[in-house]
């Protein structure tokens, strides 16, 4: 059985080449950092733009991960995909390279589908997959994929599956509903994440597993070490820190503000590609976001050392 | 340059064998009849649930069509995926054996993405298919994708794209919207295609080309009777007639509705089933269904002549 993952997780931003393919060499290095700063990798998440590469593309970017020593217990690749094959395919292969679990869109293409329809989903790719080593992490995100996991749902697949359905990312932003898994179903062991930083500290103390969040790409360290010290006297002010941080980086949409400043703390700006439909930041919006964050002192090392000795 | 699509289209309905893989030979059945019925193959639409079949699926029924001898000149596929590299793939494979245009879906996971972000992905498929033979028909279904093709996007393209940017099917289900596209580009020689049979007379009115109608899978002579008389006298009965069927069909969700209707028609249940998240009618619905279907007097010819002589 592997190790549950706990913590915080990034859902880790995928970089391009100037033809828009995948860059494995960047991809590679910005994991290497973010497992150096706690983070586990939630690699093909919403914020990887993953639905916006193929089904071939996520296993060379998974494997370029493996051969540069990168250690599958780290990992939550996104499986999800509208079609069941592709889903399959994914899980599989994140299953037989011993992920230590893969994080799961429900099929998001067609709307007001029933909670029959969806279980019957996730169970075929259980059974198709059939491994004891697979644990779902169910990617509750109703803003974007509009098809959300209910309660309903999730006790039923508990009741079918209790060793493989292993928890949750909540992306709802509605706090009332992370409550509501972390009365329910975190007693059971199926782990709550609150899908963005600002709620971690209430979903530690809510007994959740920890937090699955944009941010992490950009500010593992101090979410981490919230994470860490959510008992300690200041984990108040902490949160408030790791708070003000995200909703700087929520100036302009967050894929593309936390590409364009990695790019500018790396010394990149290739990093600041998106695949269509996505956009990137507009030049002044940027400018102002990187001066609002230098005001509030952010930093990612080990960047800024270079950067200050230059 | 390949002939331009006119008339009526059917998004074929996808066949699936008991373990869910697509089934060939009854698709191959399937699409010979619609020909037959004067119907077009908008294969890998909507009601397809192509968006639940992987890129290989969708590759490995459009050649079973053409072994099947059906000419590529009434195909329409479906090629718009959320990846853009899988949109490519489809797009570049449909062109290369001669399909008479595609049906482009933008990318829809992503949500409030703006026009820019979608004139570059449709920009970044035309560029890298190549072809002076890719004819594009817009895909716009908002209640499905939650993505609009708006008059501003059109615009864009057109000027951009003169030759390759061929209409749309409007799948609004808002009339005011099928007339603006006529009123503003029908004229420039940009087809448009309402996405439901009940706006055909309308849209033939108003100049359009035709109807790419889910019930094109069960009534695909009526229909296109409707459109090859629509300056008849008694169009309006007849589409009042066209209208009465689909109606009938939408007592349950319209997919789940014509498979088993196909299923029932051909003596052939294995033709109701559906890849998840979809379900299968329930039992009783299906038979209200089918009592009201020959109520009103629905044949769906050969079959009708087998089952009275059975």
């Amino acid at each position: 059985m592997f190790p549950k993952h706990h913590g915080i997780l990034s859902p880790v931003v995928t970089p391009f080449r100037e033809d828009l393919s995948p860059d494995p060499e960047r991809f590679v290095e910005h994991c290497q950092w973010l497992v150096s700063q706690n983070a586990g990798l939630a690699v093909f998440g919403t914020n990887s733009e993953a639905n916006s590469l193929s089904v071939a593309e996520r296993r060379f970017l998974l494997e370029a991960l493996l051969l540069a020593g990168i250690s599958p217990d780290r990992m939550m690749p996104g499986t999800g995909c509208c079609s069941l094959t592709d889903t399959v395919e994914l899980t599989r292969h994140a299953v037989a390279v011993g992920c230590a679990g893969v994080l799961m869109l429900p099929p998001f293409y067609y709307k007001g589908v029933s909670d029959d329809g969806l279980f019957r989903a996730y169970s075929e790719v259980i059974q198709r997959v059939g491994s004891p080593n697979l644990r779902i992490y169910l990617y509750h995100i109703p803003p974007v994929a509009q098809i959300p996991i209910t309660a309903r749902l999730i006790e039923r697949l508990l009741r079918e599956y209790p060793g493989t359905i292993a928890g949750i990312k909540d992306s709802s932003g509605d706090w009332s509903n992370t409550e509501m898994l972390l009365r329910n179903f975190q007693p059971q062991g199926f782990d709550v994440f609150c899908g963005s930083d600002p709620f971690l500290l209430q979903t530690l103390r809510g007994g959740g597993a920890g937090c699955i969040t944009a941010t992490g790409n950009v500010n593992p360290a101090m979410i981490h070490d919230l994470y860490a010290n959510w008992r300690a006297s200041d984990a108040d002010a902490r949160q408030a820190r790791v708070t003000q941080i995200r909703r700087t980086f929520e100036m302009i949409p967050l894929i593309a503000s936390m590409k364009a400043v990695i790019g500018w703390k790396r010394k990149d700006p290739q990093w600041a590609e998106l695949r269509p439909p996505l956009d990137r930041a507009p030049k002044d919006k940027l400018e102002q976001l990187c001066a609002r964050l230098d005001e509030i002192g952010f930093r990612m090392d080990p960047w800024e050392t270079d950067r200050h000795d230059a």
